[in-house]
């Protein structure tokens, strides 16, 4: 069994540690080797992708490799991950031939599959990502799953570093409101990176909008390992008062999964409150604003804050170029990376 | 005009054979030739496409090449292919163009084509490969057309090979029920293939699945150059007795092309028996078994079959790749190969 | 500010010749620096594109560089490019980040995206590439805005300099009936680029088809610096009597702009006479025929001047690569270019 890159709680802190320093040395152009020259990476998109197909491309490539990209379709799901299926559905390859193959092509495959948005029960276990590794015999790199978005996570990780130095910060993931209930593998991923490296977490969301149950728990008990901590809050000052990090992200509501009329009832009322603007922004006394791109302007932040010398957006999305290629030195290295 | 590779048909054996030793020697890793080198190939896809494309983007590139993919569109057919129409309907460009400009960019084209199944008569002259490859200029590599797939098949002949070695095996190409009626290039160029590298070959299928006319009565001819026969069935059973080589396969009735609804009332009564399960694997005593995929697992072949150490699907498609190199080399290398 | 490629008014008739003259270095294979070595170029294609993806790939390629091909999507939308604007609805992410985040990634950024056909009050201004411009801190290229498509019309030059030498030439830009209405950036940059490089222009096209007026505006002041004139007719053959140069090309009315229904009536009349056939060719005493592709064979210009010696479409379009190559060299080049 390979060792995959499905979320970072596989990882511990020392390796993504070591992540982000690699990563750092690539940014400065101190690390020109190419581990990846002859060999290829597919990188297997079911949902569309820019930034992500953009900096995955290119980081195979300035590492020496080829990327294959594949797009099996956005709006159809024509994999089947279950085992023992009798396929005379819609369904055309099973993922075990899909990755079997791939395998035979490639050095690692890349995935990125959002969630169905159907079923929170199945959805919350990410069973397709999960499908994909347990068949997989070379690396998967998840590159946005139902549940997690390792690679945003990593890069968020290495922009805190370089902007406000090492060791804990205060930082804040603050729900925002959006004009549909999106996936939430972007917060549990961030929430769980952030507290691995050690951070203070305050996570702000309103009622009905809690993360999945078990990531609540995990969190509690990595913020112990880690001698910190992670507050949850309905308040949305309460999560700038003193904070660092404004992490700004929308996300649906558990309550109802599937259900995205109601769901935009549900959060009707939030639309006011639930913006990163400026005034929020004085409360933190400095704090940096983070976002996963893309972001509605005036609708999640405000152009003002966004146009602000605190925005470090453009900065976090170049950091996903040279995080992943510390990902993919690391899978795909000699022993001594 | 230059050299095609459209179907086997117009190879001779001993090309072929030289094609297979070829791709070993690719697979080998004994062959780091690269005979591509600053020259780019196109690869279009009218039709979507995993493995092909994947396979010939990575076929192109370890020989030195730069593919181009193009994708006109799967739902669309926008190239018109008749000589003399008035263009004043949904045909946006004029197959003379379209090949016309790219030849010029571009060392070869691979196109991968599938048949609209709509009219039998016309579908089964393979018009718009054809139309391409009069209109070229550059060589013209097919990646599926209406009525064959030589690369596939070539990838076949090469796997058994592999796992049965050199000489006349006994080959049976056997039709599944599958949900849909699916096109018949995958059955035509395995048989032409089979019978032109002297296996001895079985196809079966329930009655109203006949291969096209033409094509069988040239399997005859080909049989009798190689010495060896054809032999046609309706009895699923007869296929597996004594065989070495299990292809199986669906395709749809020539009787209601263009007919889907009916097609599935016409093939309904088969999906019982028309699937290979173990127990008609164990009549073979130690058959290998084949597919070009993606396969419907539970439908065409049961899982047990699919998981044995007698399936070498992945194998198959690995192979793909390793011919694929082996025509490209042979297309565009120089004059010793 | 970065220096674009915007259109070819915003360079000089020194700095054009210049690019034709590289664009010939390329061709003949003199030229085979590679200024992109390391680096990647975005090619965004908000609509499709077969000939402009093809070459501009290669030429990023042959350069040395990277290509990074990147398709939002042609049906939809999905950019906000206004400024200010609240994002809550269908636009999923500014310019000010997809452009923002590409320039950390790549050198420069080539942008094809269509006029939408609804307000010519607006989209006369080419809003969208516009917004591209003064947002990207790297080198935009307009692989086909709403109003102009500066490298076809570079490749325009190159041609008709390849054909029939250096010097003033009498070129005719003819309207041509099509079954629907297509957008004017063809024209327009034909048409400005032959007055820059001192061509004698006249432009034929019936009643209501005429071009934007700021432009003819222009046309009629760059003819004037230039020494030469434009003549605007309404009489198709008026275009072909002595000239050197017929460009073909069919666009649709400011008239109906947005209204493609009545923009057909509009032109129904027109379909007999404004095509390009032998007869009306033979008034030219010579002529080359050219158009940018695809070409509507039958409707557009009939076979017999597209198959006959006189017809250099082919070599037109083969030209957009070698023009293509020395714009990205002088984009992106040494001091010395």
């Amino acid at each position: 069994m390979p060792r995959h890159f499905l979320h970072t709680g596989d990882w511990t802190r020392a390796e993504l540690e070591r992540l982000i320093e690699a990563a750092f040395r690539f940014k400065r152009g101190e690390d020109l080797s190419q581990p990846l020259l002859g060999r290829a990476i597919a990188l297997v998109f079911f949902n569309p992708s820019l930034r992500t197909r953009a900096s995955m491309q290119l980081a195979v490539q300035q590492l020496g490799g080829y990327p294959i990209v594949l797009e099996p379709g956005s709006s159809s799901w024509t994999i089947e991950f279950r085992d023992g299926a009798v396929m005379d559905a819609d369904k055309t390859e099973h993922v075990a031939e899909f990755v079997g193959v791939l395998a035979r092509y490639c050095s690692g495959i890349g995935v990125r599959v959002f969630p169905q948005l159907r079923s929170w029960r199945e959805e919350r276990t990410d069973p397709i990502i999960n499908a994909f590794a347990r068949q997989s015999k070379v690396p998967i790199i998840n590159l946005e799953s139902a549940m997690h978005h390792p690679c945003q996570a990593m890069a968020d990780m290495m922009t805190i570093r370089e902007k406000l130095g090492a060791g804990r910060k205060r930082v804040a993931l603050v729900w925002a409101w959006h004009p549909k209930p999106l996936p939430m593998a972007v917060p549990n991923s961030f929430a769980l990176a952030a507290v691995q490296m050690g951070h203070e977490l305050t996570i702000a969301h309103p009622p009905g909008y809690e993360l999945d149950d078990d990531l609540v728990r995990d969190l509690a008990m990595l913020a112990h390992d880690a001698g910190t901590r992670v507050n949850v809050t309905h308040e949305i000052e309460e999560a700038f008062d003193g904070s660092e990090v404004i992490y700004a992200k929308s996300w649906g509501s558990r309550l109802f999964y599937g259900s995205p009329e109601e769901e935009l009832e549900m959060r009707a009322p939030y639309r006011q409150r639930w913006i990163v603007d400026e005034e929020k922004m004085r409360r933190t006394g400095g704090a940096i604003f983070m976002h996963c791109l893309p972001i509605r302007r005036n609708v999640e932040a405000t152009d003002g804050v966004l146009n602000s010398p605190a925005s470090v957006v453009i900065d976090e999305a170049e950091n996903r170029l040279h995080i992943q290629k510390a990902i993919l030195a690391r899978l795909f290295g000699g022993a001594g990376s």
